[in-house]
């Protein structure tokens, strides 16, 4: 089974994703509603709640772990994986390799959380896997709450959004990292708000979820382990009709969450 | 000891307020960053969070426990004096208290979060204590955030008040009750939106500190217990400098936050 965990219902946009290419494998969410947001939080609590979160989900029989959750992947990705000995699968290198395959200047820009940018975790990955790009980095700590409260479309959502899109648009870039799940609820705004020029928006969601399937294909003894019935779980640590209403924008149907 | 417990760092306009009516006393407060926001929780996890917090004060040796935060105060007032034998004040008596006071038409506004909205507890407090006033809700669930983020005087933040607001104007109300800790931040703001006709904006924090007062003044063996040293400790469940920013622009001072 694959265990995905996020600090609320922003992660199931990677449960979504895994569910539509690799539909015969069960799907295990635990989305942390009653600790959510993680992304203003500090690197240390974001630790402690990964590791809560991973230990959980293997209870339940996870074979493998993908962090959704990009501000608990910037910070808790290296210790999970010295805790735990099942494949720790994460939304930013799939991301960054998207992003690589995607640029023609190499000046790319990449927007999340707070805990995310500080982190500095998506320059790190860039300059490992390709020297020499450059990356321009934008914290958006406000856009979470604006998605979560559905608003979608709203002209607030659109100024908040051009403030914090600004300094990126004067940089140039061609391809822009949405470095939280929530942000492909507002592609095509943000789009919009880059301006006129092309640029691609990656989403880590449908990348991360292209680098599993790639992972499970080529290892056959973990593929036996999860190749199970289409039962996908959602499990969550407390239920609100926002988020309920936010799974259900999602996935196009309605999705039971699980209190746990 | 002047036990207060908050979901972050807003209900520290309480404690301000306790410390300038009450120099005398000692403050613990407790704000549960790990877990912020309540406002946006179910009423189950706030409860849950609400008795915790209250058995770390009682521990540390609060005598008396103010709930500073409305979510809570909302839905977990009523379980925290069934479960503790101290003295339990909450923020939204005294708002209440005070509004009925101050208001002569009668018509009242009430902004707050979701889940102090959703509870219905200023309508259910002002029908106990003065029947007859028309109590007009409004929930603002991105306050909260907006505040945090120190968006004190931006345009978006204006407009999305306006928009909050602008069903309350139209109820011509001459007395609003800001029914979360964090709306005193943004009093002018709000006083500006809500147009031109006189308004007497309640802020709970100080009436609150008010009635506490009042009630160490008539129970001496309470006030013989509290009667400490001013060493006022700030105790937090995680530590960010947004947190950090806030505390010192409520208090005008640096405040060393205590991680527990």
């Amino acid at each position: 089974m694959i265990g995905i965990f996020d600090s609320g219902v922003g992660g199931m946009t990677v449960a979504r994703a895994v569910e539509q290419l690799l539909p015969r494998h069960q799907i295990l969410y635990f989305g942390d509603l009653a600790r959510t947001p993680y992304g203003s939080k500090s690197p240390e609590t974001i630790i402690e709640y990964s590791i809560e979160n991973t230990e959980f989900l293997l209870s339940q029989g996870a074979r493998v772990i993908i962090v959704a959750c990009n501000s608990a992947a910037s910070v808790a990705s290296d210790t999970l994986r010295r805790h735990f000995n099942v494949p720790i699968f994460e939304v930013i290198t799939p991301a960054v390799q998207e992003a690589i395959a995607a640029t023609s200047s190499g000046r790319i820009g990449v927007i999340g959380t707070r805990a995310t940018i500080r982190s500095n975790i998506y320059e790190r990955t860039f300059a490992a896997m390709s020297p020499g790009l450059r990356i321009f980095s934008q914290a958006c700590p406000l856009i979470v709450p604006l998605v979560e409260e559905g608003w979608l479309d709203k002209q607030e959502t659109k100024m908040i959004l051009r403030r914090y899109l600004h300094p990126l648009r004067q940089k140039q870039i061609d391809t822009l990292v949405l470095g939280c799940t929530h942000y492909p609820l507002l592609a095509a705004m943000i789009r919009q708000r880059m301006g006129k020029g092309r640029i691609t928006l990656v989403d880590s969601s449908t990348a991360v979820a292209e680098n599993l399937k790639a992972f499970l294909q080529t290892t056959p003894e973990i593929l036996s382990l999860v190749n199970g019935p289409d039962l996908n779980r959602y499990y969550v640590s407390d239920v609100t009709t926002a988020a309920t209403a936010i799974a259900r924008k999602i996935f196009g149907r309605r999705i039971d969450l699980i209190k746990v």
